[in-house]
């Protein structure tokens, strides 16, 4: 298995990502792992590298900030563009990156297609849930208008990923939505409920941002606005909040001695409230295998999404979506 | 001025909307405050009250759980309803309830009627922001399926209340998205952003859930559904991540001595965070004054919004929505 890595898209790469890469290849020996980008700056990282790990040089870097659809079309010679294109010709089968999502998804999107029966791929991050489970979110921003029909597919794609890659058994599908009565919602919302309620998978109902965390559910499905406003809420909410605290503790001798006694507590939560432990968000429903690591990943963060890459192609997932969605199209027009 | 509590409603009814009407009435003593219920409950806790204070018998209530529509519709002698038709009446300036969300915003609706040049009213809470200001989102869940007009709508609203009853000076309004840059977003969004840019108001931009706490706008404007996801999700992570905190707090000797020491600092932060400093959510755009105090509002939340309403009530909020929708709308259509 060949997992490609953008080693030049992130807030703290090259380095982290060479970092995490090692850290992954010396654990999987059986992986291949390819860094994408400039060599010149590569190669000294790679110092005491496995031989397991290798370079593919690529010229151009595409920034955070740039437009997706525009930094695709010309960049083309840029280590997320090769990284997809690698997938795409079959030289890779996964590519990573912490790069920009938007041009994440647009390669991936555009360079390596869909997944036939899937009409538009989610982002699908996992977040974290009280009991460290995590939490499967499709979608959290690919798709900005979606209709009934989008999210029952979101729907199939999470219930296998939790499946297979997560291990649960007849993972509990749950509705994003204003509360959990069945009239409840928006025109899309109360579409979807039937659909769901008619399909095989295990549908559990409607359910609201405060309850997800909890884990009432294992995926949840959303239109990509309403995902990405959840999301970047949960991370927002949680760093407005650590952030209040920790200037508390810096206020007093006696609050810094406090905080010195509890510093293994929050050291806990926070880990357990990490968006990176479960590894990066999927674009599930495109051919290739594309993740898209947190933009702040750190060594650590970099080594799960590669293991979570490899998990996902062992268990055939894709091949599965795509036998999956036929039976559940059948089923719908049956 | 005249202010209806309907005593009957919210988790810890009648007593604490008792205390927190007293409260208010000796504070404000130019206000008269009527509490809507069963007289044979308030009665007895009503010995020692201010002489501004009074009961309106009402026989029935609503509970929490009851469908919206129908409890409104067959209730009619409901604290609830009795509350919303003596504002209808002028009997009452505005009313209040911390009871279910849906049947005010029916019975505000059905029985009051809209603001003229207001399509669809918000309901319109005032989230927390790390500074203590302050943010109101509208619109938090009364129209699911909105139009890029009821959000310059919304903003007009937004705008005005900040002016007037926050007393921010050019209020800021943003447009709840997915990213800042302009072309961001759903069909909604990106029609909105159009509209909003060529208003008079003082429109910001695209914000973030993540940016809100931060106090980057004065005002948010949102279709219901997503406005809903936000608050509902913000309540949730704080919930979340406060209770896993305390659940540390308590592992250890050393732990609970810690938390002592910072016992403080974390009524602090409490504070900052809690709903209910800034009042109830308004239900802005219908021609009676509606409040929706928290559903576990405590007598402290109750006296705030009695406060909030006085001040809206004096400031003459709605009677300033009419006249500038018609300006704004002219505009528009100029």
């Amino acid at each position: 298995m060949i997992i490609a890595i953008d080693a030049m898209g992130g807030d703290l790469a090259p380095n982290s990502n060479v970092e995490g890469a090692i850290a992954a290849a010396r654990k999987m020996s059986e992986a291949r792992l390819v860094l994408v980008g400039d060599e010149a700056r590569l190669r000294p990282l790679l110092a005491d590298a496995p031989q397991n790990i290798e370079i593919r040089h690529a010229e151009e870097v595409i920034a955070t900030e740039e437009e997706p659809v525009k930094a695709v079309r010309r960049k083309r010679d840029s280590s997320l563009v090769v990284g997809v294109t690698m997938v795409k010709n079959g030289e890779a089968d996964a590519i990573i990156s912490a790069g920009n999502t938007g041009a994440l998804m647009t390669a991936g999107l555009l360079i390596t297609g869909r997944i036939p029966g899937i009409d538009r791929p989610a982002l699908s991050p996992i977040i974290p849930s009280v009991d460290g489970a995590g939490v499967m979110i499709l979608d959290a921003g690919a798709n900005m208008d979606a209709h009934p029909e989008h999210l029952l597919q979101y729907a199939v794609m999470g219930s296998i990923y939790a499946e297979k890659v997560m291990g649960v058994s007849r993972p509990r599908i749950g509705l994003l939505n204003v509360g959990t009565e069945e009239k409840k919602g928006n025109e899309l919302t109360k579409a979807t409920y039937g659909l769901l309620t008619n399909s095989s998978l295990n549908f559990v109902g409607n359910v609201e941002g405060r309850d997800i965390m909890e884990h009432v559910c294992d995926v949840v499905v959303c239109d990509g606005f309403s995902g990405n406003i959840l999301i970047k809420t949960m991370e927002g909410m949680a760093k407005t909040l650590l952030g209040a605290l920790k200037e508390e503790f810096t206020r007093s001798l006696t609050s810094q001695l406090g905080a010195m006694m509890l510093r293994s507590g929050f050291k806990r939560v926070k880990t357990q409230m990490d968006y990176t432990e479960h590894g990066g968000a999927l674009l599930m429903g495109v051919q290739g295998t594309c993740i898209k690591a947190h933009g702040s990943s750190n060594a650590l963060a970099i080594q799960r999404t590669i293991e979570q890459a490899c998990k996902f192609i062992a268990q055939g997932v894709n091949g599965l979506i795509a036998h999956e969605i036929q039976k559940e199209s059948g089923d719908l027009h049956a």
